[in-house]
């Protein structure tokens, strides 16, 4: 089974669960985790951009075509929302799951249930913790 | 032409739009703009529910009815995003375009645009003012 | 929008919601819903079969040339489950309305809502009466 | 070739197919079969619920994430009905199986033809024995 | 409702048909019947070729443009065998109705079953009268 | 019938075959041709661009939304390869179909069949006229 | 590559192809190719029909089983039309390649051109030997 | 990942990419790049044409097989404009993936950026040196 690990970039959350599933046949996808590296690719490797707008264009479709595989492959994608910056990637993720009819289940805390409830509404689960995304991971690979 | 609005409702930007539009041959959809309805409906209709995180999921799910249905007829989509609120459903809804291959319009000011890269990244253009979305919709309904 | 009204043949169900939606712009589908009729359309048609099974596969085949495009045509279903029979019918139409991808709402009693989880579960809405299934058309298809 | 194995999980069926089937190239996937793990991963893993309803739907949409991918990678899908409980999930996977095109297999008596003839009426098989699905499977996968 | 009448054109089938369904709401669609027509449309559009084999692919080509376009627009298709010619063509339609997943009749005697049982076994029904065409679009149409 | 008219717009072809096919019942869609227009879209209305790349990406994208939608809903193609130009984007229209299943017509010279192999080669006909455009028209439209 | 080998059962042309391409990384799919095997599967299998229609539906279906999970999972198919029966089935699977876009190549003297065009219209090719055949496989999956 | 090298087969670009990206898990694929070869496979195989548009489209059509293969199972694809040639066949191919939704990088020099804006309009990036779409595919795929 193919996991992608999608959001949040500022805390470890993705080690903790890739640690814990040590055990399970799984394989772990994800975004580029390098903030300055991912926001910066577009230009570093294709040229500098005058414009801030272009700049930010050259590196986000760089991004996405590590992000459109890595989603497109998944069988199960985990969206982190955590407590810093707008995370609009992170809901654009997880509306093209939605799309591809592909389950996912959004990790966050409980007091950003009310504006994330449109991206609950199309999850399979809504953890709270890693430890919880672990449980689940193990509960549906299982060999029962 | 379907046009479907996405996003921002506490402005009357789709109001703008679609009496600028008058004389194009465009049908226009949305999401219901009504923040208490659209907030409320699933325990209104289907019964209140003591947990806020399930009073959320029953709206979600039935204002999802409307946009699912919306976003998948559109021929095409404007996603505003505007000063308040996460609007992480509006972010949400081009993602789930951009897995449809629906070009979609992002409509917002220029302080925004570095959180909004991958948003924009998918888009078929960037307008800052309601009037520079009517003037796309006027040129690409065009009849030359 | 067009409503596909699945489920349930012995009530009235479906006549309730379509006199109440009159003024709603919906085209309603369904199944036949002549019991008798559905049940030997087959061979009364086609000619008569001395195998039971195949007197039944004849049947709901034919029937199935009508709800397949019923279903896939439909913007919202309707899957009604009511007291008597198996109606593995209804829990099928749900699971092909699933991997559609085309949002349903059941409408069943509180009392069969553990068998139903699975349906309920990819469901956008659960109705326990036909006026709250009334409600959530009227509410998903209002101009606001 | 991948074998989804859905339906019925009180009699040891799966074994026996699976036992019958050592020598074929075959992979075998199917969903949770302990009954009580099923039911109450949801809240097991996620946290209690007071209302019985979303408890089920908790679990329900877990068990959703390994049976969606089951069957959207399946081959073949074997779905059994059997004596006891409504078994509308049997029947939810049969229509996910139909509309993705993804031929399946019934297995059940012949005293409930009748209910299950929409199921059994889009199937390509209709086995009374597992033995009978074994033979199927040696049949389908053969190097003649 | 769009039905595709596919086949053989040398009999008026056709004819009776879309007649005894004049009461009903149904469009029907189909290939260019006149045989002449048919083969030669490509040479006498796009100019002669001095191999048949091009000639053949001309005509063809161009006579795809018009049936693929029919088949994918078709709600159901009724596929013809005659009693002459080789009539690949319309095993050729049902084929490509099956991997659509659109339900088709076929209409034939029934001497022909055995060389014809793939075909069949895709089918929703066999017809072997005209008549008995009229009657299933009539009860898959009616409005119970 | 949708019939989309890709590349050069530079000669009235365009102009020919919707004159001469008045008769059917046709909906003719295709770009936007004026060329000054077309190339500058995208800077007229969001906003002028320093770099060139970005100019020309502006437009491309604007009129993306329209190309894609005529294309998408268009049942037929046809893709006309002038003198002058590179013609990428006409090249990439039929390409863009070819994935699409939609058939299409090449209509060119005869001196550019070599580099044109790849493109008529996915296409359903050649023409060398706009009268035989019209004429395949004609023909794939008639009431036989 | 996956190689699907359709059609004709009674010559030995899928083992020349395939002794033939014993050093290309292919792997070779198709039918059972044991006629008797092949026509009564079905009661074999899953008890006798008193009815010849449905002894060859029972047969039919299970054979689609493996037909249809090798089409869909073909890189390319062969389709091979010999001199004697119908035929119906290779022609079905040609129609069914069609229409999922996968190449196929027909395989056929020249004295069945003309009832063959539509089958050949869709092909990427026309063999008429199965020494070509190998020839175009080697061609296609050649390391140049 | 996949990675299929379209375009332009007269320059050693391709080797270029390939023997850079040693260390990556890459599998490379694209056309077969000797130009003789490539042009008269068709007549080689299957026999020779009297006329050169037939002569092309045998060897068109053959080549297809090999790059709708390996154009739909890319993960990324790389589209290479030279100097020569109207490539009409690259931008068949970008149109291709535009439609797959499969993401794709052009490779050209800018003094080609106006004729090839819709083709670069749908690209996730534009690159003018291997090296670049070299560092591009290290990017994609490093293991952050």
């Amino acid at each position: 089974m193919r996991v992608y690990l999608s959001g949040e970039i500022h805390s470890d959350w993705r080690d903790e669960i890739i640690a814990a599933c040590g055990d399970l046949e799984l394989v772990f996808d994800g975004p580029v985790t390098n903030h300055a590296a991912s926001d910066d690719c577009g230009v570093a490797i294709l040229g500098v951009e005058a414009e801030k707008f272009w700049h930010d264009r050259k590196g986000a479709q760089l991004n996405a075509i590590r992000t459109r595989n890595g989603l497109e492959q998944a069988d199960i994608i985990v969206v982190r929302f955590g407590e810093k910056y707008k995370q609009w990637n992170a809901a654009f993720d997880a509306g093209f799951c939605a799309a591809l009819g592909t389950p996912y289940i959004t990790l966050h805390d409980d007091d950003i249930i009310h504006p994330l409830k449109e991206v609950d509404g199309a999850a399979m689960a809504w953890a709270q913790t890693p430890e919880q995304v672990v449980e689940v991971l193990k509960y549906v690979t299982n060999i029962s």
